[in-house]
């Protein structure tokens, strides 16, 4: 337990990544509430949207508006996701943080299916991403290993493979002089056990050891909060994840996915261990609240029934 | 991680504290049919009803009817639950497996309020209890310490206390010339995270280290999976659980409470992780899914919606 980290850090995917899977439209003023009140809760960063192609995913084709019409807090950065250069540059006409990104897949037929592409076409891609972020001084933020613990085309992933798709993420980013300030290991489907997390992440340690690790996790088997309480073992202390467990991959190949973990669950995991997470948890389950009643169906999220053991308290 | 177990016994109690908290009248045939299902999986042990007053918990009114109309399956271990030595003579008029069991609450307000007596009443009811076993040549099977990681009447309940509880019931199981079995430390209403997991277990078996131990989970909160986790890195092998994530504990004083940790979900990350439980995944999932037609509502379980592994794997 000397391992847990003192805090950490929470990026909140409920906007972009829950809201991208619901069928029924979303009105984008109810989107900017969200976010809004994401964003009062304390949460460092929250994704609101994604720039990808309308025709593809329908409920982000107002992504400049919901990105136009937020009322800004100070402290929060705002996050959107893209997936190439056309993306990032739609983005950055928007208010919204955008920095670089470069993302591999653990597995190629997930990459062709999700991006398009497969790694050598990705690591092209990114080289036009790390030449533009040069020319316009932005910085980089993340970079990604999606799959990595699993994939429903290829099935197991070795360790070996996530260490080599992490290799090749930080060998483009190092030809351009750069590093990646956190590298996330994406559950994208739901495999991941606490073993697996403990065996993934010590490899990529070992190999990197100043290297900081995230992990973004879904719930689809149940064993998302298991493999977060590993991940905090192993010192990880940054966290993707959904406001009410909003979520899953539209992409993904599987129906009936569940969610990415559960922010407010989590938080409060985090919070009753001493881990600090910045976040008012009353605050956060009122947005679950509200999340579901935007999508119009019950989330996945436990807290907001249980509700916090603050008032319990002597 | 070389701490866990090889094999995990799970007592299956879907049944009686899962169709416990149902609001509506759950047909004596339905609860048959679900019990034998259940006892298809491998599950080691099935609590099938409780024999408390009928006019506090109207659903478990049919146990004799529901004991006596089982089919009952080599190798499974048909249990009930009773709170006192007239719940235990009733049932031990049925073909259920009934051994003797003793139990106390961490907090004195929880006690009273779900047993109607208080540390001091419960243990002159169990002395009672154990001389019907000594006359009637009956196993003691086990021993429970409720809320032993926090009381909503009480708040934080401290590890002393559970300690000392613990040390009533082995020293009265003591006096008959008894042990127990297993000690099971229940989180009766959703208090547990994984340090209080630790501190307990960990206290516990340093005081008792030949001491079997079992957790008795509850996911009202979302913490259910990650206390499971710490609870088998502690050593624990032997968890009590609910199909589908079924339950709550209807005289726990809060609303909305969360069911018992889900066992397929539990079983799932055991066998992910390679250990053992000898239960069948897929027809633990079509147990999941029977339980949810008969009770008429979604369970939160999630491998019931995403599905196990198999499939994917080449």
């Amino acid at each position: 337990m000397a391992d847990f980290p003192r805090r950490v850090h929470i990026h909140e995917e409920g906007p972009r990544e829950g809201f991208q899977i619901e069928q029924g439209p979303i009105a984008t003023a109810d989107k900017v509430r969200f976010i809004e009140a994401l964003a009062g809760t304390g949460v460092a960063e929250v994704q609101c949207v994604s720039f990808v192609d309308p025709k593809r995913v329908p409920q982000m084709a107002d992504a400049e508006e919901v990105a136009r019409a937020i009322q800004r807090r100070e402290g929060v950065r705002y996050t959107g996701l893209w997936l190439n250069l056309r993306g990032m540059q739609r983005a950055r006409k928007t208010p919204l943080d955008i920095g670089g990104q470069v993302g591999l897949s653990a597995s190629e037929s997930f990459s062709v299916r999700n991006n398009g592409k497969d790694t050598e076409g990705l690591l092209a891609a990114h080289r036009q991403t790390l030449d533009y972020l040069v020319e316009n001084d932005i910085p980089l933020v993340s970079g990604i290993v999606t799959t990595a613990f699993g994939c429903n085309l290829e099935g197991a992933i070795p360790v070996e493979r996530v260490v080599q798709q992490a290799e090749r993420l930080l060998a483009v980013v190092g030809e351009y002089g750069m590093k990646l300030p956190v590298l996330r290991l994406a559950d994208t489907v739901g495999w991941a056990n606490p073993q697996a997390i403990a065996a993934v992440v010590g490899a990529v340690r070992e190999r990197w050891p100043e290297q900081r690790i995230g992990l973004h996790l879904h719930d689809t088997r149940g064993t998302a909060m298991a493999n977060a309480l590993m991940g905090l073992q192993m010192g990880v202390d940054t966290f993707d994840s959904a406001c009410g467990g909003l979520g899953g991959c539209p992409f993904a190949g599987h129906a009936g996915a569940a969610g990415n973990i559960c922010t407010e669950d989590l938080a409060f995991l985090c919070e009753e261990m001493g881990i600090a997470t910045g976040i008012d948890l009353e605050a956060l389950v009122e947005c679950a609240r509200l999340a579901e009643s935007i999508v119009g169906h019950p989330l996945p999220g436990k807290l907001m029934r249980g509700g916090t053991l603050a008032r319990f308290r002597h």
